[in-house]
């Protein structure tokens, strides 16, 4: 019942508005999704964006950039690959390649570093990781070329494991629906007018994008119990926004430990459950994104099960 | 410059005397040992045990067991198919096979899992593992043999991360030697009688064997910044020794992070630099064994520096 929830995410945005993204249709994105071993299962748009919830987990085009997140054994890098193939190099303005540490990195068909050699032969790039090899990690690689990111420019990421209590059972029971889970996070609350497009996996696991505007979000949940994964990622600035998103689903979904990745996002712990935060690490990009990464796991000692294999 | 210092283990003990582990002499057991991809360095013997330095750690022989630690990608699983092969299933009375997680698990040329089902091909065996998998945890198989371990039979495992400050300094400069070390770790006083053999790897990396009438420890140091670990395993009984060996330890090398397993050892904190307990589990085995891990970290909230790739 092992399934790898922890994501690969690309993000390109073009060089220039020569090319709009959108305009490449669904059959070239179904044959980016196809290159990582990913397929498109349903679609929502609006005036800016196209928005795929795929096999695993999300693909989100706009005409100047488009931001992919996949998850399992994908192969996302190939698809990058394919991407920068079909465009040329000289189209790209920023790109960068991420990858959150996975619970079983040995079942994966590549490691970071594996991806890095593929992605270099096309694209020149720094890359780093954030957070130490034995604890939670975070991989990123970025383009070098001459861009500035607005300040606006926001990403959010929260990263939740070992998820516990009622909102965790009702995710790994037989009872569960798209509409109750939608309900159980307070959705309609969080993300207010987000057109929304979901899917609940069988036995279980749950995939949900939400656009408005320009704004997205995108939540994945891989209930399993012995490596529950509950992923969140958005561009709406938390600081603005009338609900706190972070304190929410924390308080809902009461995982063990969690991440925050945040791009040009102030640090904020209000409403987060009492917390330790075990190691944080802050670094400022060439193009002008400010990230922050912060691991944090409840205060209360935890006694630990042992796992019978 | 990485180096995975993590170790796997074995431990077997005979169903009866009729066998002498010791006669089999060194040739048997440097042919044991290359099955696990490492060779003998050297040895110490005293009345009870002959103690072998290896490439890749250590191996203890006693007339009635042995113990065997191997880190880097040694395939220690294939050390101990082919003793069993050597010896019969029956004469078996008891084994363990232990594996902590690794730094970067991906580089193993196999998994726990893959090792658990080549080991029960041949012996049956509960198998457990210890402490989440985003985390430090560790992974035991025992056998299901009807053995009773006397309460006497006690291990104590530290084992070390992110080592830090003078200490560290100079496991990882260009002046160390071999007396140095053990005089940096003050080995003398916290093992005081114990025959010593040791070992100073280049450019840098430090193996201890210890022995004094049926104790034993080993200490195996790769010092490496971005990825050290420093383990010690001896079978002392730590609560009636003379000198806290932990508290010690913990104190010269400063680590980040760091585990400790006991085997029919009580929990005892007396003298860690202030920390928390991340995590911990309990666990008695049918043979007897009363087995502690702890996961522990310094109290200090940690800012991390990006490693570049």
């Amino acid at each position: 019942m092992f399934f790898e929830g922890s994501e690969k995410k690309i993000e390109v945005i073009l060089a220039d508005s020569s090319q709009k993204l959108r305009s490449f249709g669904q059959p070239f994105w179904a044959d980016i999704v196809a290159c990582a071993n990913a397929e498109i299962l349903s679609s929502v748009s609006n005036e800016f964006c196209d928005a795929y919830l795929l096999s695993e987990s999300s693909l989100f085009v706009w005409d100047d950039r488009f931001v992919m997140l996949t998850c399992g054994t994908t192969t996302l890098a190939d698809a990058v690959m394919s991407f920068i193939e079909s465009v040329g190099e000289e189209a790209i303005g920023f790109a960068s390649y991420q990858r959150k540490n996975e619970y079983l990195s040995h079942l994966q068909s590549s490691s970071f570093q594996d991806d890095l050699k593929k992605i270099r032969q096309t694209i020149a790039g720094n890359a780093y990781r954030i957070g130490h090899l034995d604890s939670h990690h975070h991989y990123m690689f970025s383009t070098k070329k001459p861009f500035i990111a607005p300040a606006a420019d926001t990403t959010n990421e929260l990263l939740m494991y070992h998820i516990n209590g009622d909102a965790a059972d009702y995710l790994r029971g037989m009872n569960q629906s798209a509409q109750g889970i939608r309900e159980l996070l307070q959705l309609a609350e969080l993300f207010p007018d987000f057109i929304v497009d979901d899917f609940l996996f069988e036995p279980f696991g749950y995939s949900i994008n939400g656009i408005k505007g320009q704004e997205y979000f995108t939540i994945h949940i891989t209930p399993q119990e012995k490596s529950s994964y509950v992923s969140l990622e958005t561009n709406v600035n938390l600081s603005e926004h009338p609900v706190d998103i972070y304190a929410r689903l924390l308080s809902s979904l009461n995982p063990g430990s969690w991440d925050v990745i945040g791009f040009n996002s102030a640090k904020n712990t209000d409403g987060f459950p009492a917390h330790l935060c075990l190691g944080s690490c802050s670094l400022a990009t060439e193009q002008g994104y400010e990230v922050n990464f912060s691991h944090y796991q409840q205060l209360c000692h935890e006694v630990l099960i042992p796992e019978y294999l």
